[in-house]
């Protein structure tokens, strides 16, 4: 940092984790400077952002002339790398992601992590290299950081986390009332404003998983710790137990601003007038039911192989990204998802200790037998 | 300490406050010593906790024979000053306590502070002292306590505190239905079970306007960034919002038993089977609904002449004191409570800059003019 200034890299900045990063980053020009821009294939925003934030270095999928607004095109691993960068924004989606992430770690940088795919593949792994290398990780996705900030400044660990959730788009329905719901209806999420992979995931409780799997993974805790609960406003983003019988909970409006904002600025907290705000006075009710696991069998699934370890959740997340695209592309129904991947975690032979390596493998071979699996499975019959 | 126990002075020890605590160091006797134990006049319940506790000193406005029990009957004050103290529980009621409670900060303790009015009274001045000499408030009120659990580990002032309030006793009925309820029918509070003083307080919300105050001083920031909520189940203990939007709240059952075992163990937490627990998978609804002042004129007093500062919030303590005491004894109405404070305050002459003396003296002068000036009003018509 030079004073006050953080060097930021952002991956997926097209994305949506990345673009709302960006709206922080042009907030606070004193606070920021982008040392690197990298995305997946929408050329057209990903110039756009080149042309305003002026960043030094860029990596894309799309295309991009090396030089044009005096970015020069190198490897994503390379970027996160330079002994320049501060902060490394990892808002990549699904299992893209695993090598910068990974680069950013063995290079010791402070990573916000909204891509929770990456920990949910390589959690133990990864952690441990972070604490090797020195790096660390601060959660961006609004559950692990309202954990993360309910912990703060405690000295005792905690004796429960309680993963809230909105219960997702069907929050209203039994499981078998959902065999003919569309993309379109299974993409209006009742409370948040996020990706499509995610509000999929969100609508079968598969993100609900991810999010208990990257606590462990991120808060050193064990599975039988961490429990969920359906709060259908979504203003209570976590809890935390304590041995004593306390509770802290993380509050904020549902929006994603404040948790990237976290991330960006810790430990300061900082006023950003273009953020939504929830007056705390008058909330009205805010409930706090126990979820029903029958209701999700994408749930159940992926505690059930996420607490197997090993390359299972690589596996699983793979999967779930396979058959989230599947069921997006109308090759499957909604209720096939967890058939799908299912299927696929019960083909695949699990490494009971894997390496980097043998996680990107498991996961690239769960997505493509998913793929090939199961596609047109609707026409098919 | 030697090693791990802290050597306690408990002031007040057979009221609510103290008899919770002595269960608490009941439940640990490897970590606490009893140094000292001071009461008011409930000389039968302290000599047994004298048998029990063997404190080396004592003092009691009760029949007591010096040496009983092994225990030296010397002034409070000398007690709470001495070297081998570490944390002083202030679990008296009202003004009394004043002496102690500053002899306390003057030699440099830690204070558990249950006992509200004393910083309500004198906040400016206690605080000042604290910082001077050195010595550390641990608020034991379960708002307040709440307040400092979610300031813990945050570097940023806060923007706004709100304090949660049950409603009391009547917070389903308009305050003129109010003019012939019964001491019996004021101290049937919804949620908490505690002492008469702040039981009643709770009933009329002027014990939610002296924690307005109090907090005010407790944690430096001003009247007008204090609002407070109506939250009817009383689990969310009070809740703090920073400058980000983010908002972090503290819950627990409504057990006076958490908030005194964090003061006592700060910072550890520590699990105490005898200590009630809530399920939050499970809590149910949670509502925070706008206060309307006009069903709580002692909120509204109170507020208005703690803002005005000087020996007026002092009077305001003493003057209810009294008033509190004259519904109790059948000498008042409900509804007269404020009006009988009003009264007293509006016949006080303010010192802008009092001193401790100054303080106690306006806080006795309430007490008495008002008691004086009310007695027997509804026998007198």
């Amino acid at each position: 940092m030079d004073g006050l200034k953080k060097h930021l890299v952002i991956l997926g900045s097209t994305g949506s984790i990345g673009r709302q990063t960006l709206d922080i980053v042009r907030q606070f020009p004193e606070r920021f400077e982008l040392v690197g821009l990298c995305n997946g294939y929408n050329s057209d925003l990903f110039r756009q952002q080149v042309d305003e934030f002026k960043p030094k270095f860029v990596n894309t999928l799309g295309e991009f002339e090396s030089g044009y607004g005096g970015a020069k095109l190198i490897p994503t691993e390379e970027i996160v790398s330079l002994p320049e960068v501060d902060l490394v924004v990892a808002g990549t989606v699904g299992c893209a992601g695993m090598s910068s992430t990974l680069a950013a770690i063995e290079h010791g940088k402070s990573i916000a992590l909204a891509n929770k795919e990456v920990i949910v593949m390589a959690g133990e792994l990864l952690m441990q290299k972070a604490r090797e290398h020195g790096a660390t990780i601060l959660p961006v996705d609004s559950e692990p950081s309202a954990i993360w900030q309910c912990l703060e400044g405690e000295t005792s660990p905690p004796k429960r986390l309680v993963v809230t959730a909105s219960g997702g788009a069907f929050r209203d329905y039994k499981w078998d009332d959902l065999h003919d719901v569309t993309p379109e209806q299974a993409l209006k999420h009742p409370t948040w404003s996020m990706g499509k992979k995610i509000t999929i995931d969100s609508a079968t409780l598969m993100n609900k998983a991810f999010e208990v799997i990257e606590s462990q993974w991120l808060f050193d805790i064990p599975f039988e710790q961490i429990d969920v609960t359906i709060h259908r406003q979504s203003i209570v983003h976590s809890m935390v137990e304590f041995e004593d019988g306390t509770l802290k909970a993380q509050l904020g409006p549902t929006n994603m601003g404040q948790p990237i904002q976290h991330a960006l600025f810790f430990p300061e907290r900082v006023a950003n007038p273009s953020l939504p705000t929830i007056d705390a006075v008058a909330m009205g009710s805010l409930t706090f039911e126990e979820m029903d696991p029958s209701l999700y069998p994408c749930f159940s699934l992926a505690i059930e192989y996420g607490q197997m370890g090993g390359t299972y959740p690589a596996v699983l997340a793979g999967a779930d990204e396979a058959a989230v695209q599947l069921f997006l592309d109308g090759q499957i129904k909604f209720t096939d998802i967890p058939n799908a991947v299912q299927k696929t975690l019960e083909m695949h032979e699990i490494v009971a200790e894997p390496s980097i390596d043998d996680t990107i493998a498991a996961a690239n071979w769960a997505t493509e037998i998913t793929l090939s699996s199961n596609k047109s499975s609707i026409i098919l019959g």
